[in-house]
């Protein structure tokens, strides 16, 4: 078997954890399988790489801030083989040159395009444990680009699927996916096993196993993956396309608080100004979530949508530079809300699903402000305030309580 | 002209010298030249990286140490660039990589064996003040090396040579070669032109400012080279191959204390037995200075030499198991000793050099010990307790002395 691992941050954060990981990766490795670990920087070191530029320069060049970055995952590698081969254990890390992780230009941002798989494979020939940088990439002009949020998921995806592993694990901080947030439903439980669609709408909500890019792309490539401890060995939760467990109605609550809101008010009520709104966001690279629209007074709209905290401020100014061509009169943001939502493949044959989940949340006495669904997942906006007590009055009305 | 401008670990050790370092180098690419810059990685970060690898391994692969050593000086190169960008002037930084840097195999101490000159001399052409990570390079596996002691002035050398540069200009924490290390010697006096081969002397003599592989790599080129102060904007020293201001009869006095001294007693008076002692110790790649053989009591043979410091324990451990094989009797070594070499090209058509320096010593009443010299070089042992008197003494009778 060959199996893909990828550690975090906090999994090789020092001596111990780095110490740790490389006992596992040997475990596995002695059962006889070949071992590839995709790892990421120690630790909070890339936002100490991150400061150390910004106090030189307060907008570096991304170009430059990229072959910056892609050295804490570099000492990552180095330190992981040579804690491997302190147990005699044979192993070898390579960075993106190495590899080579080809990827398009966008810095900071770059997307995986190819990887070549001959250094590795030669490497597991000579039964040595291939230790890889997550994160980062080559670009066509031989430079170092990074893959953004979620990066070193999808860098130890993209190798399972490039290199057909049998099974690509990821390591974290979690044993699983659980049927909510344990930290705030004590009585949350955790899958065997969830669909890559299920998967997909759990991290897009925020639920925070796994980025979307990684489980995108698992699912295009048909990548087994599984989200398991870094410290303990429980099973974990394997993300496939079809489950094989007996499917409850759904398979989780995801309470997102990263979201904004934004109301643009009094919009003409002409064919084509919603898409104008959207398109001026989407051409700053803003992404929009649920959206209502809404007749106003006197023949204009309104247009309610949520954006990521971290947009907000850019969303703002780039609606206000456009107000003459959008021809709205006012626009409001609320910060104070919480997007709750249920997700799991079995509702798309249970009508019924968002009405039960409607009636939980009126029993708590909590306001809807406004509704998004797809075939797997209705979403609801809420007040911030009742987050937390929404998401349990939830979770206990679909029985996924233990 | 192109200029090749080499920055050691002290130079950018902060943030403050990263500007001082980027504003000198944007005053010469402003007069319209190409600049090339070197750079090593910030003030002690090599040897915290050393220090992180040894806790995690005390023998850590010489790979993996490579791996984990080159992020150094790509840190430096990184914020180099953002630096110069912070000044709106136009940079890139490159890794061995990115250049490329090709070397020989041999981790921890690789040779330069080819250097790409396209991606720099297109950045150059498009007017970017181009930032090299010295000391490292890529081996024909792929695998990253360094190139080890005064690695980086060797990487601005060669880069100097393969892109035909005007200068070469390695900037220290001095302002150019003396004739004495001013320190010590406090009349000593800067020089303004030294020959390659003079400087090599000085180098192997522990003089200091250059390594002696950049010399002699800068000598088989022909590169020009200039030893600067990076602190301020005094001429410095240029190295070439013939000088042109009147010769002074030597050029220098070094002093070096870093050598110890080893004395095998008591080995059979036969042919190659000597062989035997030196050839053991350079299969362990430890090198052998000044030698003195002498005839001991009862047919046998004295031989004494001496090596650095860091190889003694090396050197005695390896001659004791070898003892047997190389049948002498005792092994001494002494520590408290110092070499004292004067260096002149213009004493290879002056008899009466050597004797002169033998005169102003017996005046001073240093005792030496043993006498070794070249062509354009005469080096004595003697007390470190004599070494600074004895030096001194020496440049007084040469007439060095402002």
């Amino acid at each position: 078997m060959l199996i893909v691992k990828k550690f975090g941050g906090t999994s090789v954060a020092n001596k111990e954890r780095i110490f740790h990981v490389a006992d596992r990766c040997i475990a596995e490795y002695q059962k006889g399988n070949d071992v590839v670990v995709v790892l990421s920087a120690m630790g909070k070191y890339t936002d100490e790489l991150i400061k150390m530029a910004k106090d030189i320069n307060e907008k570096p060049p991304k170009r430059e801030l990229d072959m910056l970055l892609t050295i804490g995952e570099q000492m990552s590698v180095a330190l992981m083989a040579m804690a491997m081969n302190q147990r005699r254990v044979p192993a070898v890390s390579l960075n993106a040159f190495q590899v080579t992780m080809h990827t398009t230009s966008d810095h900071g941002n770059a997307r995986l395009k190819r990887i070549d798989t001959e250094r590795i494979r030669r490497e597991l020939e000579n039964r040595r444990i291939v230790i890889v940088t997550g994160f980062q990439g080559v670009n066509k002009y031989d430079d170092y680009t990074t893959l953004g949020r979620g990066g070193s998921d999808t860098t130890a995806v993209a190798l399972a699927a490039a290199l057909h592993a049998d099974a690509c694990e990821i390591y974290t901080d979690v044993d699983g996916v659980y049927t909510a947030d344990p930290r705030k439903v004590p009585g949350a439980r955790k899958l065997k096993e969830i669909t890559y669609d299920e998967m997909l709408d759990l991290a897009t909500l925020g639920a925070g196993v796994l980025h979307n890019r990684s489980v995108e792309m698992a699912k295009k490539y048909g990548v087994p993956l599984v989200v398991r401890s870094s410290l303990n060995d429980s099973e974990g939760t394997v993300v496939k396309e079809v489950t094989t467990v007996e499917r409850m109605l759904i398979s989780g609550v995801a309470l997102d608080t990263d979201a904004v809101r934004i109301a643009v008010i009094g919009i003409k009520d002409m064919p084509g100004m919603a898409f104008k709104v959207f398109d001026t966001l989407a051409k700053k690279k803003i992404n929009v979530d649920v959206i209502l629209q809404s007749i106003g007074r006197a023949g204009t709209k309104d247009i309610s949508f949520t954006v990521n905290k971290d947009d907000l401020e850019d969303a703002v100014a780039t609606l206000e530079e456009n107000q003459a061509r959008l021809g709205y009169k006012e626009l409001h943001s609320e910060r104070n809300i919480a997007k709750l939502s249920i997700v799991g493949a079995g509702m798309m044959s249970n009508p019924g699903v968002a009405a039960k989940m409607f009636e939980s949340l009126y029993n708590e006495g909590v306001n809807i402000n406004m509704i998004s669904t797809s075939e797997i997942r209705v979403t609801v906006l809420i007040n911030e305030k009742d987050g937390i007590r929404a998401m349990n009055a939830v979770h206990d009305a679909f029985g996924l309580t233990d």
